[in-house]
């Protein structure tokens, strides 16, 4: 990992955090909002985390020239997706997880109808936020750009990639462990926010269909990327740089890109990935290296 | 009631239903939706119901000349809404209700985890129907009406009203239990949605602004009206009409209208507040005859 990507992914993170913490400031949710809500929000969201998925959309708006303004509205919306759905897979009835980023779950830190409710309002903020007049978001973009990240976030997504990977492990249902079955259930759970984050920036740009699908493709790639360096994590990681419990997947018998290829394989696969991420961008040439370095960060991650 | 009123609501409410019923089918929903999730979504959308908040939208849009088309995607995506407010409030972790419209709630019928991921799917999809291309709402509109959608649905309106709710009930917090108290919290928790419904109309039809605030004027006692019908109701009302439990605030102790001013105090408030529903549509005359009789319907509900 080069250390001007650390630089510029840091520089993304502040600059994310800033947006997001005024997003959750008393003035701009509204007067009316109970204080607990406001608090176990910005606990969900202001706990740390990389800001991979928001430096995704700030970084595929400045490859196709759209405004960076409206590239923070909707990374800091895309953040507030990711955040809820983390605060809701966390509760009791679906990962009983009670440590995040080495802190408390917001059910674990508040109460289980608290981290519901807290979630509930961090989805539907996220699309306050983009259509909002400060997002500056063109009119004719905004339609698009709201779809596709419903479609992302949802039923079709990530909400039905969870659903796929309890019922699995719930209803014991007969569990399909193909490659394939693996994923599509990574693609939807995982990667349809990070493909969305890709192509949010040539859609804010109003750029050609071709860039758009040039950036699905990269977006698909280090989607699944992401996945299989995460089931990586899980079995070769250490809990105190991960920050939350590891080799869970294994206790649990969960089918992962690991449990079916090993270690090894699944590294080789990483590798077949990365390479195919990349090579989406060759077109860009350098104007894409901070895109590329991305890449290869998630072969490198220790967290 | 005039019969007119109900031929008309029920004629609404087929409408509604059939598109909704659409919007939750396999081809809209997308083909990799799980089968148990959106079986979990049509339960929750799909079981019955007045519908009430649509056919609002629905007259909203036809006193000013909006595009009907467009007002029913704006009447779907927010009984979506509705909806998935149900099922997230109907859960163990916060009313622990089995019972609804005398079916067994989404939680029952399936489990938390599913009854908690068919909400965040429905509140998600209610975005995507407004925002597709075949609500056909124009551009310059979506924005501002998706910004009005959010703020009723999130932190500052529904969401923000159950957490005042549970929070007095289960963090024993001193219940301030005074008439300004109340209002408050029914204006977030069932008057914001029936607030939106009612300006959804004039905003798809680009009216005044004057218009748009006699519409939250309307809106406003309507739903102030819609509650103390539902506090009366259970105290009142029986279960085989009422479809849920009844006297369940008396036995929680909670503070309602009723409470604070006894059944006959109750329907006196009732009866000014639907006077001043009726009073700011008057500049409408005949025209506004629908929505008028809406409010005598608010009087006499049994359901």
């Amino acid at each position: 990992m080069s250390t001007q990507f650390e630089t510029q992914l840091m520089a993304a993170r502040v600059d994310v955090e800033a947006a997001l913490g005024a997003y959750l400031g008393p003035v701009a949710l509204g007067g009316r909002v109970p204080a607990r809500l406001r608090a176990a929000m910005q606990h969900a969201v202001l706990g740390g985390g990389k800001r991979f998925r928001p430096f995704l959309v700030l970084e595929s708006a400045r490859l196709f020239g759209a405004s960076q303004r409206a590239a923070m509205a909707v990374a800091a919306a895309l953040e507030c997706i990711h955040c809820y759905s983390l605060a809701h897979d966390d509760l009791p009835a679906m990962d009983n997880d009670v440590l995040r980023r080495g802190q408390p779950t917001v059910w674990a830190a508040f109460d289980e109808w608290t981290a519901i409710l807290a979630g509930d309002s961090l989805l539907t903020l996220a699309f306050e936020i983009i259509a909002a007049p400060s997002a500056d978001i063109p009119a004719e973009v905004l339609g698009p750009l709201t779809v596709a990240l419903a479609r992302a976030a949802g039923a079709d997504g990530m909400v039905g990639g969870q659903v796929y990977d309890l019922a699995a492990d719930r209803l014991r249902e007969p569990k399909s462990a193909s490659l394939e079955h693996v994923r599509q259930l990574q693609a939807m759970k995982t990667g349809a926010l990070i493909r969305f984050a890709c192509v949010a920036g040539p859609m804010l740009a109003r750029s050609s269909v071709d860039d758009v699908a040039r950036m699905q493709r990269y977006g698909d790639a280090l989607g699944f990327a992401f996945q299989i360096s995460d089931d990586l994590l899980d079995v070769t990681g250490d809990v105190a740089a991960v920050g939350k419990a590891v080799a869970k997947d294994a206790v649990q018998g969960k089918a992962t890109l690991v449990s079916l290829h090993g270690v090894e394989g699944a590294r080789r696969v990483l590798q077949e990935t990365q390479a195919s991420a990349v090579d989406a961008l060759s077109i860009y040439g350098e104007r894409a290296r901070t895109l590329i370095d991305a890449v290869e960060f998630m072969g490198s991650r220790q967290s």
